[in-house]
């Protein structure tokens, strides 16, 4: 569909690390969906997953334990199975030639290390090191509302408060929310293991309530996904001195993170229908904004689809360069499986790799 | 419990208006768990729900259709069963000698009827004219939190995005999404008749999905939702000045309203530890603030309390006069029958009956 510009190009050696987790099969499932021009793909997984079959394309393909030989040969390894394994193994597939796109938070604030929105800032890409990463799922989405904004306004201020969904924390977290959810339907007792934070000491169920919490705190009271975000947004769009906060919740959905925000832009005298027919051109955006036909994004309607949707958008009522918007994702593609492909695919388009 | 002061005193005949609605069913449990001197109780609803009976105390009472000779005798009303039957019947029950308090918007907004919030503004009631209103469900909860930081420190502006219960929109809700999610969990059609806003042109399923609409939209892009939330909340807090805004979303939660809320404050120097010594003594609040312990109010657990949560109290990281908070209340407690039930023992206390 959108890859005629490589075709009868070079076939590259694609790993996928982290290959049976929630982002990992949607990685798989993207470079076929976006044709990538995969020549051969290696599957690898912790040892607890090793032996499983994944489909791609016509084939079967078995995933293998991760180790630093199995990238020998790898042009492009997508890195999904947390920190940890990033860090030990991502520099040993950069020792063997492999560029590592990854998708944890293990490298993303070293200033060496670009971290990446395609629609955002692609020329980050040509000051890689082997390393590029890709950025926190609920950054991704507001980024590429808010970048064609503050190309054409400016932009001063962000305060987001999120609607998370459970996937976000992986595979284990949707069977989690199923569950709890049947529980409660049959009136039975309700067991919380994973959310909010599996390494964190205390569960609380997450059907049908809302946790004010993802990842653990810090010591100034945000979580680290806050401060994912704070600080994340910064570096993608190339602006310490913007003003962003964040207030990350998770609510019982499986897929599809929704955000309400709020931003102040330079420009004065600009009107939400500025704002709509600049979004309406904004590379990867879907504007769906039409209140007097309810029409507005929903993470229901989002789910299995690369693009970011922005809707609700009107000035505040007090602050004439304040304006809000609803921007909903897939949190498991465009926030994570699919951006990683379109970094992928930028290398390719920029002669990088 | 609370009611010890108005031991021996004056019996009441009380009328509930919509008893059998989610609200209404609500206002009988929380005048007997409030022990309100109620000598004869009175339950109105729609033709279609009379005959029905409910418990009250010892007793099983009949409902009946609500009509103007109903109030005959009442001393107050407790109305909950729409703008339209509130607009209809309680100016005739105020005409046979009831103080009304309603719990629909048809009055809120009008000059010469208090809008209450007894922690808030209990002396509004001094001026009531027959009627006085309850706030909307999720201006309640909100006001609760912020007066007492407004009296210690000033208040300047207000940026709120809400998580709200379905129960807020009555019991077919509770039960759309109760259904819907079964059937989604069993991989049938889902079906939605109810939300966002029955009478609406367009429903979505709200199982497992967000919907940023409550109540129809206004011209200016704002849901009548989110301007009873700005609106209320100037009335309330005696601030014509207050800058507002609000976003207002749905969630699939069956009841308990969660709030994610950004100020400025007036004073400068206050520290997030300042917030919470005044909301650890403020009326009707139960400060729920420890990142250490992983404590902070959800939903599931304020079901079935009086009291409004707050925690995840922080300081902006850019504004030294902003914070972050997180407030959490009974959507149909304290957002509505409570409230309603706290008015007239104001009422009471203050000998305006």
């Amino acid at each position: 569909m959108e890859g005629e510009w490589w075709m009868a190009q070079k076939q590259y050696h694609v790993a996928v690390v982290g290959a049976t987790g929630a982002v990992g099969q949607q990685m798989v499932r993207t470079l076929e969906d976006r044709n990538f021009p995969v020549g051969k793909l290696t599957l690898l997984s912790s040892e607890r997953s090793a032996g499983k079959k994944m489909r791609f394309r016509s084939e079967e393909i078995e995933v293998q334990a991760a180790s630093p030989e199995r990238f020998d040969g790898v042009d492009i390894a997508l890195f999904s199975a947390g920190g940890a394994v990033s860090k030990a193994l991502a520099p040993e597939a950069v020792r063997r030639g492999a560029i590592v796109i990854d998708n944890t938070s293990a490298f993303r604030m070293e200033e060496n290390v670009p971290l990446v929105v395609p629609e955002v800032n692609e020329s980050d890409l040509t000051w890689h090191n082997g390393i590029i990463a890709n950025p926190n799922c609920s950054t991704i989405q507001m980024v590429v509302a808010l970048e064609p904004i503050r190309k054409a306004f400016g932009l001063e201020r962000v305060i987001v408060s999120t609607y998370q969904a459970v996937s976000g924390a992986g595979a284990q977290a949707i069977e989690e929310l199923n569950e709890q959810t049947k529980a409660v339907l049959e009136g039975k007792p309700v067991e919380a293991n994973i959310l909010p934070v599996k390494s964190d000491r205390k569960h609380y169920p997450i059907a049908f309530n809302a946790i004010p919490q993802i990842d653990k705190f810090q010591d100034n009271g945000f979580t680290f996904e806050e401060m994912k975000m704070i600080n994340e947004t910064k570096k993608i769009m190339h602006m310490p001195e913007l003003k962003v906060a964040a207030t990350c919740v998770r609510i019982p959905v499986a897929s599809g993170h929704s955000e309400s925000v709020y931003i102040e832009i330079e420009q004065d005298g600009v009107t939400a229908s500025d704002l709509q027919a600049v979004l309406r051109e904004a590379p990867g955006v879907v504007l769906q904004d039409d209140p007097s036909e309810q029409l507005y994004p929903m993470p229901a309607h989002c789910v299995g689809k690369y693009d970011v949707f922005v809707g609700r958008i009107r000035r505040d009522l007090d602050n004439r360069r304040g304006f809000h918007l609803w921007i909903v994702a897939d949190n498991l593609l465009k926030g994570a499986a699919s951006n990683s492909v379109q970094i992928a695919e930028s290398l390719l388009k920029l002669g990088l790799i």
